[in-house]
């Protein structure tokens, strides 16, 4: 039942016109592209695909191996944790709550969906799609209220378990609360490793330009680091970089407001690190001008800044160096020889 | 790529207007009701949309296993034969052509695709919408040619995997002729046994008409021996089957012309049966009146002969009895006690 | 490499010396009989054998699936945990820590193993087993203390996981504490139905006896209720059973001291269920007599007490049936009709 | 059961009395070093240890789908074959004839064995090695015959299916008279290509060494050609290679007699290489002296031949160059360059 719901939604999101309405719908609420917002329905209706026809009871296959007697055997089954909730972030309005709810539905859960308050229409539409694909009403319960009744809701309804995407301070406190009955999506202080061999620049430097900033850098796996061998200094490496940061503007949303930081916290961050010796500026590094985005948000333009290795394998940068910010802002470091840096320990 | 070609296509045949099409079409070559065309139809779709998405890929899905040393490896990939070819018969003109051609291009083959002469046109059709689905039209050859014909081309193409759906007289002459590079789809003279439980019996007369008398016994799986223990003759079970068999008419081809036995091929067959002590005709056994269909195929009422299974047992009636005819015709027969009929075993 | 650890181990406890030096050895910690303390043996050599070869290595094998373009791949590979925690309860003083601890290792974590003080002299021993079979001596911590020291070591070192089996009051402790970083071993008040069809009286009276009194009802899966149909009460099924629990004797510890409950804790708790109007013994309901066990434990003669269906699903009385004795007691009760009691739910 | 079987074989095949017996009884009918028979006892005894315990059971894995009601699942089992025959080469008497034989046995199947009637003697020790440690008497058939009579007696038993291990002359022949039932272990002319990067010399010179000699080149794996580039016929590595096949000699089998070619038939087809244009004797090229190694068979020394890669590309060279020589032979061709040479696919 849930492949056919799943295989119409597939298709609609596949019509034009049902495609460009999230798009605009995600731009509404979140700063991205609208590229960026139409990568997240495409990745939303290839999902659905994913679990078209007979795929959903596939997930429920089990197995049984044979004993030693005639009838005796072991039985595995998979079994569904029943009452489950989803509490998700805004940086994903569509991606995350629809996979997310979708794998708890497939497997027979019943879950309560919370979608972070300012972006929650997406998911809000979505559901009344899914509804007119097929999906019982009473299959998902969608609460819209802030993380305090939401944490009240959990303490209460107290589900077999919970999934939750959004930032570590929050996750720890649940984690707490629930007793360890959630699934945290993880995320981090991100790294780019550039090895000695320098080849195919344009597409590095694409690729680092779309890690470091795009959705302004708000996604888990942003870019925060990269360590360049020193044969890539001697490239055109950074001043494509540079080049493609600039093309980055406000009316097309490449560029836009940072929800978790302020332009003064994210200015006053670059401010302590350029206090290490040898730092440096290499591009950005000031607020967004003729803007009319809010003081409770940040607007910087992407920004990147050079710390010489040696300078982060001290402790007391190192915190500093790997703090995470979630904005469009990379640090860029160099080092020398055949072999990696000695002393990084990825986290 | 193949699997938006399998969501499109899945798409398409889920339309009313497509679906119907290829129902009626089917009916113009195949001797089924509509329903039964229908079930082709969308069994079909369902194949289809289990391999939307990246369902494809996942076939392709490589393993590595460790060894001893740093960077000692087992890899297992799977690899496509290449050329191929598929032969496909005429009672399912569309299911079985469908699926196994796009099973040989999922994997990356190059197929050249034979459906049985007097179907082909409903996959010739389904080709085309394929090619419009977005397949291209260099992925598959699709010859229509007599038996004699692929003979000499599979000789002289020399693919590396033939498979093959049809007579087993054909396919010992291929294997043969092939050396064993094919693959056969199988068939057989089949059977149903009934326990001591009675229960359901509304059900299971209804299961074993279908099993014994839809597409008029020319299935793969057509029932053609039915054990039924002699709790079973106690109930309305044969009158019940019976009453289904007299249900099936012409006019909506819930009985229909038999492709490769005539008529009295049938009936010679079963008076044969009639000459074993104790056997008798518990419904049909006569030949179908008012019709056009030609003489070279077969007519005759949905059949039930009864054999006591004494006999069966004998040495020269259990060749005669479980002799496979591929059409509206099957044996019941009845065992006492507790446990299965002595010296029955399953061929 | 921890392969030929598993199969030189398994081989080692293959042989009769060996094995009965274990045997032994669990016997003086743990109230088992021989043949008992055997099964946990064997299960242990068994287990070892499961993982030897090349078997450790496939459990660390890992997947690609391709992408759109050449070189475009997803990988899925294992990864250990690192530093691990394992700790394990009094009543499988072998098999338990074996089996956790080795599948700790095989997927490359590092872990600390903490056996209950009662019984941990059995590990000990096993480890210096396995050092002898070429398990580095540096690849395990090896603990023993008390819960409280245990838990402090816990919240400094930090595990990435622990493993923990044992009574739920601890596991919620550690759930709380480790913030979720845990993983339990289920457990729980376990129920045995019997159906409306009588067979094979003396194997159920037989396996009732073993799934209750074994190890003195101290298994996770000890059998605490069983709901047997009214066709049941009539054959010899209870009378079975007294017969096999009379059978039990402290001589070859078949009944033994009860780690977690004493004598006067069951006794009590079966008073309470008497006063449940129609409750009555079937049979044991005594302290056992002539025995040095020492009062801080438990010592009663293997009981099942009757409590009507009626009564047990009263509110007020459900709790009380549902308690979790740790030890040789069980509640019987019985139903009518044809479908399963209604109202019970299984927890 | 044959869990146990496997593992008590295992264990016997570790005890350095077993594995001796096993490597010196190889070495009296295959022409290896006892190193290189003693790694075939090794494999085989490492493959026994990945059937330990409970995994034959997992080999019979069955699994479960649900399908739209209550009580509709789909199943897939896994089922023997029953009677199979086997038949395998002189070349790798104990490892080939255990593995399949094994296999076979574990999925539930009733083998007859033929092993290469010059070797037998290392499979029957086995047999009774294994009848030892617990396998059923009646569960192997052992046949020691011509290959004339096994053909028969495959023409007669008609074997659900068989599998071959040997030359591509008796495989097609049997491909043909049993009609495709049959498995062919795979074989052929095997290639080498080493890159433009140069490292790690030694070990790439042992590797061609062990490759092309070790076993007298009788390996289905026998590396046939070596296409490398110009960078390394600036190295040392026909240097190198020529000075370990220089250190193999008949007295250890480092060198020894090849079972299917003469030494004339060897150095014909090194003299007609020879007269291509450009080509040369690289080392080698000379029949062995002072040995007792009877006509019928052949004795060469190690031998490595030059052709220019143009050459080979020609027609008539192609066919002549790839002959595969089941003996201590090979072919090495070099080219420029930055890609793989053109014109040259893999058979």
């Amino acid at each position: 039942m849930l492949g056919d719901v799943s295989v119409k939604a597939a298709h609609m999101l596949s019509l034009p016109k049902v495609s460009n309405f999230f798009c605009k719908l995600i731009q509404r609420v979140a700063p991205k592209s609208y590229q960026q917002a139409h990568g997240e329905v495409y990745v939303t209706q290839k999902f659905l695909e994913n679990f078209a026809g007979d795929q959903v009871r596939f997930l429920a296959r089990s197995f049984a191996v044979p004993g030693n007697h005639l009838g005796q055997q072991s039985h595995g089954f998979r079994w569904p944790y029943g009452p489950t909730a989803i509490i998700t972030p805004f940086n994903f309005p569509l991606e995350i709550p629809v996979l997310q709810l979708m794998g708890a539905l497939y497997m027979g859960n019943k879950p309560v969906l919370k979608v972070d308050s300012k972006v929650c229409i997406v998911m809000e539409q979505m559901l009344r799609l899914l509804h007119e694909c097929g999906l019982p009403v009473e299959d998902v319960d969608f609460i819209n209220a802030d993380g305090k009744t939401m944490n009240k809701l959990l303490l209460e309804a107290n589900p077999r378990m919970t999934l939750f995407t959004g930032s570590s301070r929050v996750a720890d406190k649940l984690a707490f609360d629930l007793k360890g009955r959630i699934k945290l999506e993880d995320a981090g202080f991100d790294w780019k490793i550039l090895g000695p061999d320098v080849q195919e620049v344009d597409y590095v430097a694409w690729v680092c330009d779309q890690d470091a900033y795009a959705c302004s850098g708000q996604k888990c796996s942003a870019q925060s680091i990269v360590f360049m061998h020193e044969n890539w200094s001697k490239s055109s490496l950074l001043s494509q970089m540079n080049e493609l940061a600039a093309r980055r503007k406000l009316d097309d949303l490449t560029v836009g407001p940072v929800l978790t930081f302020t332009t003064e916290a994210m200015l006053e961050h670059m401010h302590k690190l350029l206090q290490i010796p040898g730092s440096k500026v290499l591009f950005g590094g000031e607020a967004l001008k003729d803007h009319s985005i809010p003081s409770i948000y940040g607007a910087i333009k992407p920004t990147a800044v050079f710390v010489p290795i040696e300078e982060i394998l001290k402790d007391n940068n190192y915190e500093l160096v790997t703090r995470e910010i979630f904005g469009p802002f990379q640090v860029v470091t160099e080092y020398k020889g055949s072999s990696a840096p000695n002393g990084i320990g990825c986290p």
